[in-house]
């Protein structure tokens, strides 16, 4: 079997075979980045119509990672995903509070998912910080009424939640919100390992040293 | 904001929607439920026509869940998307070992990567086991290897890497391989969350008490 074995060999060769695909959106190098990562995270060029990147998000998130700003997601798929390692050398690090038994207690007693619960439960430390949510349309649904309701503040929401109930439309909402920089796909696709690309995508650029 | 917020509402809903999407294809309610997992973790119906499913593929995994068999998987966010208390409640755990330092040191010194060193560190542990792969093609072909050169017998490999460099051509070697059952997707989509919904799948076909 002949194959390409070397990790950079193989995200090298991904990138090169994605850019044709990119052509037609006439996007900045880091703009390109995004795009790249995502594409090759799902192995789907039909992503890149989908993709949604606030004028203000790139430059927004990248000060907050750069000052040490930390994530907050929704579920541990998205924890995972990031490079922690990366994000501790700028100082942030992610928090995930899906596990959490008192947000699980709280959830069921109020008949909402634990995502939702999750995010309800960060409540202030969301200011200023990266919001990156790869599953739970409420989770998204959640930040959006602490932001328009309570006056969180984000540096920047990677709201790209996945699937058939309210992915769609929460995300819909995000681009609609006058008050915080977002990057997300519109439509039904998405997921976790898109949220983390993206997350990745933003830190790579600010230092690529990986491989 | 008016959306449903219960977990089960939402999946029971989720289900009905990818339902119709699956009528041309004839399937059992355990196909049933493989596909409509992936389309729900997905987000995207356009992978009913390119799941794969070996005739013997969920008798003989079901089988062996039943009977506490472990999965190996090539990254932590298949082990992260794997529900592990129910795998627990049939006797069986996830192994990973691509951030085992030993591994790591194996990779960089023979230039592979570290999910294939991995898969070849698990050695004849794959006997019997399921293997899920949700990331590294390279990973899939030396399983493949193991298979073919060095006699290993995993119950069923579920192989859904993900990208433009490896996943296709790795994805239709499992379809041509004559030793192991198989669940797969063709093409270059694929990803973690996908593998780890059909495991999930299968798990909750034999026991759904999940909510």
């Amino acid at each position: 079997m002949d194959f390409i074995k070397k990790p950079r060999e193989i995200e090298d060769r991904s990138m090169e075979l994605i850019a044709p695909h990119l052509a037609p959106y006439h996007l900045s190098e880091v703009e390109t980045k995004i795009y790249s990562r995502i594409i090759h995270a799902a192995g789907d060029v039909e992503y890149a119509p989908l993709i949604h990147l606030h004028p203000q998000a790139v430059a927004a998130a990248q000060q907050a990672l750069r000052a040490g700003a930390s994530i907050y997601t929704d579920v541990e798929m998205v924890r995972t995903g990031i490079n922690k390692r990366k994000l501790a050398s700028f100082g942030g690090e992610v928090h995930c509070l899906i596990a959490d038994p008192d947000v699980a207690a709280f959830a069921k007693a109020s008949g909402i998912t634990r995502s939702m619960a999750a995010m309800r439960r960060f409540g202030p430390a969301l200011d200023g910080s990266i919001v990156a949510i790869g599953n739970a349309p409420t989770a998204l649904y959640e930040v959006l009424r602490l932001v328009e309701e309570e006056g969180m503040r984000p540096a920047c929401i990677v709201g790209i939640p996945v699937g058939f109930v309210g992915a769609a439309d929460s995300k819909e909402q995000l681009r609609r919100n006058p008050f915080v920089p977002y990057i997300t796909v519109e439509g039904t696709k998405g997921g976790s390992p898109i949220a983390a690309a993206v997350v990745n995508a933003l830190m790579y650029d600010l230092d690529d040293t990986r491989f």
